[in-house]
């Protein structure tokens, strides 16, 4: 759980289905730890178990992406426009792969049987990792490496538009005034990186009023 | 590398085999840290940059195993027999899946397309994620997980006993007394671990002098 859009509205639609949740956090290193502590929030509001890990010492070998590395610049994206170059500077090496298969480790130490992953299809241009042939390869590579033949790693809205997961997120209630998208770590949503613009536009296109304030 | 006789052996013929070697060392939250100064010894003897990763906070989410949960006995094993009962209570889960997918993105921050993973063929009774079929599963999730097409993980030694290793070793001039196998941290190698145990076996399969001091 990240502390976004994505991860809030996936923890409250799993809780919705019936599952017992657990919420799980990692520190890697990024900029800031205002996602962490959104996701301490949402998982309070949720009423669930929140575990926090922190690995912050992976920022230091996964280099070369703006998240990680404050000699980088987090890029500033024009408000329509695909800039996949800029972009990929938001790339961390590997980096759901790396939490998913912590996550599948923490999964079979409670013994849960399913790890929930809040990839979706309007990251899959520029994140390889939020495919859906990645997350049918790598869920059968950890149903052998765990011999846990019963294993799912569930990926539900991975054909879906942020947008759509906006309209579900409002249905069920989550708080999105507690989520953070920004890569940057100010006091408000900085508006103008790639997450901030995706946030943006998934309310629009979804026609519910954003609770975010927004710097620019 | 974990500074065991696999780990060690493998950057020996990695380069050997003509690759410029890079060593990563992952701290877990392992009872003790005997392993990752083997590692140390053994990258500075290769003449290798080798990288420590402290992750120890991974070992309060993996529980349940007694090399990272001091409340579990690291439980001694007789001379001969496979007593895979009580080696299960030395799986990590999903240790190796952690790993290879950390060493994968760091092989991508450094511009690397292989990274060598030294499980072989004793192991794969008992730890899952030793197994040739989840490597090559793995191989081809990550591929998707970083759109390199061309990354490779190599386990050489998968189909090879640890005897052969050893004696792999040996010709390549690996220095086996600066190595650790034991799952205690004691000063001198236990010798009734599991680990002690297979490490005992393979010096004398191999018919090699085992350079080792053991306890017992």
């Amino acid at each position: 759980m990240s502390g976004g859009i994505d991860s809030a509205t996936l923890a409250y639609s799993s809780l919705d289905q019936g599952f017992e949740v657990e919420c799980l956090t990692i520190l890697y290193g990024q900029r800031h730890s205002r996602e962490a502590d959104s996701a301490r929030r949402v998982s309070e509001a949720l009423g669930a178990p929140h575990k926090v890990v922190d690995l912050s010492p992976l920022g230091e070998i996964l280099s070369g992406s703006a998240l990680t590395d404050a000699k980088i610049d987090v890029p500033e994206v024009p408000e329509t426009a695909e800039h996949y170059d800029t972009l990929k500077t938001t790339i961390v090496p590997n980096r759901n792969a790396i939490f998913l298969s912590i996550a599948v480790g923490y999964a079979v130490s409670i013994d849960a049987e399913n790890v929930f992953f809040g990839a979706h299809s309007s990251d899959r241009g520029v994140y390889p990792d939020c495919r859906e042939e990645f997350v049918e390869a790598f869920q059968a590579s950890e149903r052998l490496a765990t011999d846990e033949p019963d294993l799912v790693i569930a990926a539900p809205f991975v054909g879906m538009e942020k947008a759509d997961i906006v309209r579900l997120g409002v249905r069920l209630g989550v708080p999105f005034g507690q989520t953070w998208s920004c890569y940057k770590g100010g006091m408000v949503h900085c508006g103008v990186c790639s997450s901030c613009r995706e946030r943006k536009r998934a309310f629009i296109e979804a026609r519910v009023p954003d609770p975010t304030g927004y710097e620019r």
